[in-house]
């Protein structure tokens, strides 16, 4: 049997999703709460991972049973295991060969901005006090959506054959006390996000002109894009699978 | 000269507003940072202490100076002191006379309860996932408003000389993914909200009817009422002054 974890989690005390020998990392602890509540070793697999100190409102993971579980018993019995950064918001069994991380469609980031100091936000919240056109930064986002080579905007380091993604969304918003950039495409490169508001900061300061930005999309080149934003403002928002994914 | 600091403050990591010898508290921390900058001893005063582990949005406190000082530096070089969880929102100059404990004339509390687990919300909201009737907790928090003695919702410990308060608002609102009980009154008495929302989930919780919390007020007697709610989701949120303390 195979299941689907619904996941939130607060990154600021972890060395990010993916497990590591020697370092606090999500997978781990996750991996070891089920193990230990399930009585056998059970891997998990996330739909990406997540880098250190950033925070997920929904991360999906899928593991494997022998034998059916009583998916709402294991959800309390997490939840209370975790009694801090991490929270289960559903079990759901999916089909056999559903794969949390093949089959994700689309993904979903936020990067939260404030550009008054708060004391609340301080771990959920990049503060950035200097004035920003929003509206500069926003026909700015606009050339990033259809498929494109983000070259960019990747790490270095990194394993993937390509750099091309199709980004659906990309648009800040205000909401409540926090600038939020949204960003929807169906994958993303390492460090992506967090390279994609660095520069598009430095046209909402007047740094960089939109044409400037067009021009680091087609450069393909990292070192022509801005630095990149601290970890703590970027959550994981939502990772969409098609409906075939999930048992009838 | 006299000046106030309105001040927002996570409340998490001190043992409360007051100074105490041997711990960690807001005044002694904003004093020193003020006393640094002016170079001369400032003591601070303000509108009224807050207990362990209890955030403001907005708390006013004033202090004297012999000369005039330039406010919005010394509010940059405050803000630059305070790293994390204290934030300066704004300096005022105000009448030599004015009097932040004894001149304000309303005092706002918000209380914030998450019902669903929320990683984001661990050290500003109060975890309590039972079914709640909020219809039931807004008709009883409605028979707090005007002026009555408040002795069953008082700390057994106190100093005052009466428990009569005026409370001109007393309800429950859905904001987010948060219950938030808003309540305002002329003063508060040692541990009053904190009583009132353990007093009031027991009525949401059915366990206490309208009736029974009726005579919960006209009790008197603190061991009627029901048991404080943790200070980690209680935010004083404002303090207000008439306008003649402001200089024009």
């Amino acid at each position: 049997m195979r299941y689907f974890l619904d996941i939130s989690y607060k990154g600021t005390s972890y060395h990010g999703w993916q497990f590591q020998k020697n370092a606090h990392t999500l997978q781990a602890e996750i991996e070891n709460a089920i193990s230990r509540l399930l009585g056998v070793q059970t891997p998990i697999m996330a739909s990406g991972r997540t880098d250190a100190g950033v925070h997920a409102k929904q991360q999906i993971a899928h593991f494997d049973t022998v034998e059916s579980i009583d998916v709402e018993k294991l959800e309390f019995r997490l939840n209370r295991f975790f009694t801090r950064d991490i929270t289960i918001n559903s079990i759901v069994e999916v089909k056999p060969d559903a794969h949390a991380r093949f089959n994700a469609n689309e993904r979903a980031y936020e990067y939260y901005i404030n550009q008054k100091k708060n004391p609340f936000l301080q771990e959920l919240s990049y503060y950035f006090p200097n004035p920003l056109k929003v509206e500069l930064m926003n026909e700015a986002a606009s050339k990033l959506l259809g498929t494109q080579d983000f070259e960019s905007f990747s790490k270095v380091k990194t394993e993937v054959n390509n750099f091309i993604c199709n980004i659906t969304k990309a648009r800040w918003q205000i909401e409540n006390d926090s600038l939020v950039f949204h960003v929807t495409a169906n994958r993303f490169l390492r460090g992506m996000v967090r390279a994609l508001v660095g520069t598009l900061l430095e046209v909402g300061l007047g740094k960089l002109t939109v044409e400037d930005f067009i021009k680091i999309i087609e450069h393909k080149d990292r070192t022509a894009a801005g630095r990149a934003v601290p970890p703590k403002g970027l959550f994981l928002s939502k990772v969409t699978y098609p409906s075939s994914v999930y048992s009838n």
